[in-house]
């Protein structure tokens, strides 16, 4: 009989296939293939092909020369502008503003063919800390409300350029999905007077059959109702709601889990494509009490597409309790 | 200067595309092919290898016999169970409940190769009545909350059967973006008094810039944010909130405006893929004066995925103004 399972934060139902529960080789299998040199303009000697860095963390060189570890330009074919004024109006019964907001390219690392999975810890560790200061540069800009990093790993999950890059999106206004998981949080925090994620980490915690790994400092859980196979999610243990407030001695420990939870999805899934969201509290928000930042890494396994955009409607063949078993039980060697 | 637009029933900000705005050409195509003649439990004279028929409009024969027009079977491989209490219950802090549902195909037409863009419109119009007789017959089944009717065309879209079918699934609960969409209808209604889709019909009607075609009874529009680009909305002019209680010369107007409108998407994007959904009201409720049902088609012409899903966040390349203005003149010879 297959479940149906409600998420606790946004009371989204979904349908938990148990009876065929999909194993990791019953998924098409849609591997990245490795990096091949090409002229590709995130390579050294070629900074002159990018808008110019906005931040680079550096062993030799000046700005957009060669010698970077990590380097942050404007993408060069930017979603939204960053010049003028919002013009907030209504235009008949609709409301539109102008398309303000700021969109980033994260450059990880010189090296073309390396993955996240592969890098060295201290690699991921300036990624990270690159992120933090560019979001902590944005926000002092008030017009943007909140800002999305992301990722797009293999071409399958949307990736335009194999060179690894993270990115970063700065936007008026809060997105539909965060709103909504905010809402959900705040909600739960009236009723319980308590953080939802936190009681999620204490109950994964104890229950373990979700839990992928954990540190001194951070949970890795397949969730409850997880909309996808292998959607895995990654909390601090120490309530925070902005990724940017985290300390070094967080971010250090992110950089190991990150790459041990990719390196252990890698393994089991065959390299494959996914992306990964920074679910963190709109940036001109005051510390919350409520609301938990968080990675969501969801590995691109299947193919139906509109039929979930158009319905909220999603049935996952693969229960959580199955794939953190997988995950935890990969051997990294 | 690209542009935000907020959806006026969800509340969902987009962003809208306008300096390097994508045209049809621009769009990788992924034509679905001409199907090709093979096994198929879809056909005639394979009747036996499906499960038992739950419905069929036919010319000769008897039940489970060649001789149909369109015929509904149980889904063989149903994503929920017809059998059993729903047994709703907690899980430590989460809730839970058996998948308790039904999960049907109609098989279209007997003609493995036919599309409904190509089928003869009395085909079309008896499929859209064979899918009213069923929500009909399921929804006196208290345990089912929300009927779910959608196609899936193209395997890129999701479809796992080239013969020309639609699916219907029916569930205990309302899904998300059905209750978010009914949500924001019903605030609409309390503020306005109005329904808005009504709205929607009338300011569309009268702008003309958006629409795509219009008859007595419907108006096909692209809606002013949308998601997608080509996303496409099919809205009755007479307000009612349940598809299954639309009458006789609805359907069979409907049928001629979901096959001129399948045409028009057909031509100008070369027989792309596509889903579409029906949005109805939750089967349980009376008419409702806030909620209008309407049919959404989403051509699949874009590979972005993971990313829209975990943030609720959509940068659509098409204004809605372009691709209605496309449609609207695809000429149909």
């Amino acid at each position: 009989m297959p479940e149906l399972r409600k998420d606790p934060i946004t009371g989204r139902w979904v349908i938990i296939a148990t009876d065929r529960a999909k194993r990791p080789a019953d998924f098409v299998r849609q591997t990245v293939p490795p990096r091949t040199a090409k002229v590709c303009p995130f390579d050294y000697g070629n900074e002159h092909k990018t808008p110019p860095e906005l931040l680079s963390y550096r062993n030799t060189g000046g700005r957009d020369e060669q010698g970077w570890r990590v380097r942050v330009i404007p993408n060069k074919f930017p979603a939204l502008g960053i010049e003028g004024e919002l013009n907030r109006q209504g235009d008949g019964m609709y409301d539109r503003m102008n398309g303000i907001g700021a969109h980033e390219v994260i450059i990880e690392t010189p090296d073309h063919a390396a993955t996240l999975a592969d890098m060295p810890e201290k690699q991921i560790e300036e990624v990270f800390w690159a992120s933090k200061e560019r979001i902590n540069d944005l926000k002092k800009d008030r017009r943007f409300r909140y800002i999305l990093l992301y990722r797009n790993h293999g071409e399958a999950a949307g990736a335009s350029l194999e060179h690894p890059h993270s990115q970063l999106i700065a936007l008026p206004i809060v997105p539909e999905r965060v709103r909504e998981e905010i809402d959900g949080a705040r909600q739960f925090y009236d009723f319980k007077e308590r953080c939802i994620y936190c009681d999620i980490i204490r109950e994964e915690g104890a229950a373990g059959v979700r839990l992928v790994t954990e540190t001194d400092r951070f949970c890795v859980i397949e969730p409850y109702a997880p909309r996808f196979p292998f959607e895995t999610w990654i909390l601090p243990k120490r309530h925070e709601s902005h990724f940017e407030d985290a300390d070094a001695a967080t971010i250090a420990n992110l950089a190991w889990v990150v790459k041990t939870t990719l390196r252990k999805i890698d393994k089991v899934l065959e390299q494959p494509p996914y992306n990964f969201i920074l679910h963190s509290a709109p940036v001109q928000d005051p510390a919350l009490a409520y609301y938990h930042w968080h990675l969501e890494i969801i590995p691109k396994l299947t193919k139906v597409a509109g039929f979930e955009w158009g319905s909220g409607f999603y049935i996952n063949p693969t229960p959580p309790e199955e794939s953190a078993k997988f995950l935890r039980d990969a051997g990294l060697g």
